[in-house]
Order: C-alpha cells, then sequence, then structure tokens
C-alpha cells in the first residue's frame, strides 16, 4: 500500500492533491517570471512572456501557449484590482511520483499570485546596505527556474548582516549579480553592469536602466566588476521588476561616496518613470 | 484583494492550501532523503538521518526534532507493509507568501512517500548505459537539497540518448557523480571513486561500497576521473541508495571491457547484499 505522510498524518498516495506531487518542489523542475504594474498598468508583460518561453524551451517544457499565460496574467491582474501589483506566475514540468526523468504524460503546473507592493519610497531616497556572498548558483542562471536555494542563503546570510540584497562574487573574482537583482556602478559618466555573457540573468529592468542611461548622457560599460571596484565606485544601484531602480549606500561595510544616493542615481529613477507612464 | 491563480481559477490567497506556498516550490528551500528497506527492515536509517541533520544544519532549517522524524519514517513503513520500499521524504521551511529571506514565523513542512521499489534484476544482471553531462549543478552539493533541475536535465539528456544514468563531468574536466549516483570504476584490483573533498553528495551507499570493496580485497583509491579514464576502466558500476549496485556495460558508446558485468563488481554485488540482512 502506497501511502504518503504531510507532516505526521498518512494519507494514501492516491487521494493526494497533485501539487503535493508537483516536479516544483522535488526538483524545482520548473521556471517563473514577476512583472510588476505601475498605477494600474502591467510593465514591460511582452518582454517578461518572451524571457518566460526561453526559460520553459530551455528545460524543455513544451506545449505552453503564451497567449494562454498572457490572458491569464491579465485576468487575474484585473480581478485583484491592485494598482501597484506584483504578479509572480510559475510553470513547473507537471505533478507524479518523484523520478527525475519524468513520465511523458506530465500536465504542466500553472501558479500564479497577485499581490501589493510595498511602499518602497524610504529605500529610494536613503539608499539601502548591500553584502557580498560567494556565487554558489548553478551554471545556467540564464534560465530563470525554481532553484533559488543559493539566492535564499545569501540573502538570509545579507540579512544577518543588516543588509537588503546579497551581491553574488563568482570563483573568478567577480561580480555576477544580485539574489534578486542586477548591480550598476556608475564612474564619472559611465554606467557599468557585467555582461549578459557572464552567468546571469538577462535581466529586463537592466535593459530599461541602459536606456534610461542613455537618455541622460551615460554611457554604458557591460564589463564585470570586483568587489573592490564596486565599493570605489562614484555610485551604486540594484535594478529589479518590483522596484526598478534602488541607490546603494553601503557595499561590504565601505560607505559609497558621501553615503546618500548618487546624482545620476536619482535622474535614472526618474527617467526610468517616464517608461512606466 | 490578493490573489492567487491555480491553472486557470483564481482564488483567494488566504483560501490556499498551505502547500501552494511552500518555499519548496517557490525556492527549492528544503532538503530530502531517500532510504530503503530490504525484506522488510529499513537500511542505514540512522546514516541517512545523520545526514539529513547535517543537510537542514546548512541551511539554517532550526528546530527539527531528528527523532521524531524517525518515528515519522518507521511509522509510515509499517503502515505501508512493503517489504522493499522505496521512503523519501523532505522538510522546506515552511509556507508563506514568496520572499526570499523568509519570516521569522516559518513552521517547517515535512512530507514522505512510501512506495514499491521496482524490480531491477535486469539492470544488475544485463548492466546499463551511462552517458556523460556537463555538470551545471550549484556549488554546494554536499547538501542534499531539492535544487535538482541540472539532475532533471542531465537525466533527460541520458534518456534521449539511450541511457539510464547521467555522468557529471565539472569544468575542470573531472567526473563528479551521476545525476542519482556515484560512480566507481575498478582498474586490476584498484577501486576508484572520487574524494569526498569534490562538490559531491556525501554518498552513504559509497560508504558501504568501499567497505564491501576492502572485504574482497581492492584497494580503495579515492581520486577524480576524466571520461577518458572511465571509458577504460575494466569496471564501472554507480552506487544508489534505491538499488546498491548497478554495473555499468557502456559509457558515452564506448563499451567497458566485454561489455558484461564485470568479475568484481558482481562480486561486490553479493558482498553488499550482507550489510543489508
Amino acid at each position: 500500500m502506497q501511502l504518503a505522510m504531510i507532516q505526521d498524518k498518512i494519507v494514501l498516495i492516491e487521494a493526494l492533491e497533485p501539487v503535493y506531487l508537483d516536479r516544483g518542489i522535488f526538483f524545482g523542475d520548473g521556471v517563473y517570471e514577476v512583472v510588476r504594474s505601475y498605477n494600474g498598468r502591467i510593465f514591460a508583460l511582452a518582454e517578461h512572456l518572451q524571457r518566460f518561453s526561453r526559460s520553459l524551451n530551455a528545460i524543455q517544457i513544451t506545449g505552453i501557449d503564451i497567449d494562454l499565460i498572457r490572458g491569464r496574467v491579465r485576468r487575474a491582474f484585473d480581478s485583484a484590482g491592485i494598482a501597484n501589483a506584483k504578479i509572480y506566475f510559475h510553470i513547473t514540468r507537471g505533478s507524479g511520483l518523484r523520478n527525475h526523468v519524468g513520465d511523458a504524460g506530465l500536465k504542466p503546473n500553472f501558479f500564479l499570485t497577485v499581490t501589493e507592493l510595498p511602499d518602497t519610497t524610504q529605500e529610494k531616497t536613503k539608499g539601502i546596505a548591500v553584502s557580498t556572498h560567494p556565487d554558489w548558483r548553478w551554471k545556467r542562471c540564464d534560465i530563470k527556474s525554481l532553484n533559488l536555494l543559493a539566492n535564499v542563503l545569501a540573502r538570509q546570510d545579507a540579512a544577518r548582516k543588516g543588509c537588503a540584497e546579497a551581491i553574488f562574487v563568482d570563483e573568478t573574482g567577480f561580480i555576477t549579480e544580485g539574489s534578486a537583482s542586477a548591480l550598476f556602478a556608475i564612474f564619472g559618466q559611465k554606467l557599468q553592469t557585467a555582461p549578459l555573457t557572464a552567468n546571469i540573468l538577462p535581466s529586463i529592468t537592466r535593459k530599461f536602466v541602459l536606456a534610461a542611461g542613455k537618455n541622460i548622457g551615460l554611457e554604458a560599460v557591460e564589463k564585470s566588476l570586483t568587489p573592490e571596484q564596486a565599493s570605489s565606485a562614484d555610485e551604486l544601484f540594484i535594478a529589479v521588476t518590483t522596484k526598478d531602480i534602488v541607490p546603494v549606500v553601503r557595499f561590504d561595510n565601505k560607505v559609497i561616496s558621501d553615503g546618500t544616493p548618487g546624482r545620476y542615481t536619482k535622474l535614472l529613477i526618474q527617467e526610468f518613470q517616464k517608461f512606466v507612464i
């Protein structure tokens, strides 16, 4: 008699809700996206869905109709009625008894949440502290997968140090990205961030930040930074879908410039807003 | 109004079963073990629970009473009444709205299955084919975590090539381990496998295989192998909890020796059985 146990309760495997046998939980066998709305409008949904499609292809989850997913995202967003919403969604390969290969007949599982974004005024006006952590992640961070334990452990380490974000440093001593963000440095009028050839996610916010930088006359430099270089930057900030641009004023206990958000960073925050209207 | 969506059905977040918000699925934020029974007796449960405890500590999931877990494993196994059972169990950090750090009040989730092991007579008598795959896994494979997408992708690649297991090769050109097994090679009377200093799981079956090797007069060599070295071995096999020892007769299309399970491998399979009685 094949059984399952949830906490201390024994149940028949046949009686389990499929979610208990989700390959998302057994293996992290799925991919996800996070989009947000600004004042009632979802921002850059097309770009996020395009990346989602690439992630699905990369792990060979097939037969997903992206238009159907777009429809679900819009319907859930409209139903929630939240002006500044965070929309998270994932697709896993499906539910079934645990085996690595996965049976042929698996049906992908879709899950989504719409939640209210917290106010980020204070972070944006005062800036945040970040700390570095070894980049323990896998070698396919170009795929936005559910394998995020290295990100969780790094973020917990940062939190213990009183920091709001962890910045990954790879084995060669270069910064890749944050646990849930991209890192940017400003030197003079140069705006520097890691190239997409590094083991990083092709960040959509990154793309808009580079465009905003161009609009205010900054020259883009796609080149990896060391922690030493980052901590000596004129300005630092992170870019993340849910908060767009957040100034970084402390990097591993080193105060950046005068410890307040930099001039160009503030201009970029304003410039970014032009994209989201 | 904060909402969730399961497939195309909208539900209130408050109405969700906690499992839908399990950090296991959002992040793979949990660890697991697999034990098996031979003829009604669980094998090496103490060793597996010890490793489980180490994994929990490594990702700072605290407050788990291992004796309680032992009791649950035994109770579920006794209830199932399966002589040759596979017992899988995991603990995740808990359920909650998705955020990397995790709230302080999270309560860990325990989940277990007891299923019947398939018969492995054919694999053991005929041997299996394996194929290599780049080791895309994270850098903490000493932790038995739920972040297993690299393992899934490698195993799917192997399956497409008609192989039963994928063997990981790291960036320096050395074999680490299989997607769900340890790899062993025999050269003369030497039994070789990767040292535990590599980015591999401290396999419990590995420990018993090395003891069995000693019993039949093989000298243990803990040293990493290249694919070239492995494919020129006198004998090859994988070691995995659910099947103990399975001969490998083909490695990336290269036939090992005469293409049948080797003499020492067969002796090791017999010797291993002495431990499980």
